[in-house]
């Protein structure tokens, strides 16, 4: 049994936070909005009322909050919990952040004792709540053994992909730069299909088991061309964060990323037409001409 | 039994050809080199000399050439194919040539009492040999029956798209689109892995099968990463044509296709730098700045 803190009970935190209860785990939890973790009281998840209650006496503080900004600000602005963590803890970065600022974190940490482990998810709601994301881990043997028993609850699958915290980060974003792109290219074949007066559904069915076949045409493109469904599984606002991450580190390796800056600009599109905080499938509203903010 | 009459046979042109042979029709076919038919003889395919000898007598005329330019010549040009052919015969135009070449032969053709069926097709090379295309095929409904039994010796999947000729070629050209930049971005995901100091072929491992999966992420990045793979089953060249097509066809509904031109630029970049001919996932060298034309 480990003593968890848990930071950050958003649509993905919760669910992930209920596994980690779940499987035996010591989980005390904060969140911004403290409804949250009350919500989560009958999975065995504990309420603390600051950041630094969540990470006193932690073994692994977990960090799924959304931005780095949000993480820097736990982990030494007013949350400050880098100076309530124990030596010999480890700090389990689950958000999406990118490499330089893991980087960062990793080497201030190390100066009180406490390790990092990197370790970002992909999967969606409905996968975080069974237990079975894909996470991509990276950090020193100890520390991931430390946070194995947690991944075990959260993951079915969570390849340790390198030794140094960012190297996870760096996973992520190629899988993000993949992602972002295939979202985007299924819009813009999607409406291609109208534009050229074909049925994008006909052609949806017919080109979705071949050559033309990928997870996001099938998963996106279902709600795409199904315009009653107004769920909101993952924003437009995530792949503006992502893929502006994406292409900051490619830029610092004068790496050139054509597709996926096209992708970006389509998101970018998508959040000033008032799209930010609708389901990212919904960018397919600018290919066709039909944004509008009221959505 | 079917008089076929066949025009083409490249690297899908002639297991194509073989399969109809092998399901009993007498396939009478025709290509620039000669040798490409005596080659498929022992599959039953008899060589014609000229295109002539192989349309006259054809209840159908199979045209699996590389573009809309030698279809024309096939049919008006020095072939003169269009003349030979009887009233109540049946072309079947298995190209990929883009819909407005195929929407003018259909016009032209019905003056002499001749159907076009449009039917271009998915698969690869290793896909023909088994007869087990994916065949978008869009004609007037007497015609399409015509057509019918060589559809069943080279498909494991045929649906009719459309009644009009011109639809087949709309459908594959929204599986291009969406094939086109599934390979440039796996080429621009993996390049951006190696940029990034990761392992590609360990991150396209852990990548391949979540969310970021793709048919072309798993089949042309595995040939990217073993670098040793020089076998050439689809040209740069014909990503080159086919990203034109696409593109083209945006253009006169002034529809965006922002990744669709992404990936055309990539394309072009391969064959400025002498890939043209090469496979195309010889397209990461463009990323990776290691494009040479010795290659």
């Amino acid at each position: 049994m480990t003593n968890v803190g848990w930071i950050g009970l958003g649509a993905m935190g919760s669910p992930m936070a209920s596994c980690v209860a779940k499987a035996g785990h010591l989980v005390t939890a904060f969140d911004i909005d403290p409804q949250k973790a009350v919500a989560l009281a009958g999975d065995g998840v504990k309420a603390a009322a600051t950041v630094r209650d969540a990470a006193v006496g932690a073994d692994v503080l977990v960090l799924m909050v959304a931005t780095a900004d949000q993480a820097e600000a736990v982990l030494y602005g007013d949350g400050n919990a880098a100076e309530a963590l124990h030596s010999g803890s480890v700090v389990l970065l689950m958000a999406t952040v990118g490499p330089a600022a893991v980087e960062d974190w990793a080497q201030r940490l190390a100066t009180t004792g406490v390790q990092i482990v990197d370790a970002p998810v992909s999967g969606g709601v409905a996968r975080a709540g069974r237990g079975d994301l894909l996470i991509m881990v990276s950090g020193a043997a100890a520390a991931v053994e430390t946070a194995q028993p947690l991944l075990d609850a959260m993951a079915s699958n969570a390849p340790v992909v390198g030794t140094e915290p960012g190297e996870g980060q760096k996973v992520k974003l190629v899988n993000q730069l993949l992602c972002g792109v295939h979202i985007a290219v299924a819009a813009e074949a999607l409406a291609y299909a109208e534009a050229l007066g074909l049925d994008a559904g006909t052609t949806w069915e017919v080109l979705r088991h071949g050559a033309a076949a990928s997870f996001m045409l099938d998963d996106r493109g279902a709600r795409m061309i199904d315009d009653s469904n107004d769920d909101i599984r993952s924003t437009t606002d995530i792949f503006v964060k992502d893929m502006g991450l994406v292409t900051a580190a490619a830029r610092a390796q004068s790496y050139p990323t054509p597709l996926a800056s096209a992708a970006e600009q389509l998101y970018l599109a998508g959040r000033r037409a008032g799209l930010g905080r609708a389901d990212d499938s919904s960018v397919i509203q600018i290919l066709r001409g039909t944004a509008t903010a009221s959505r």
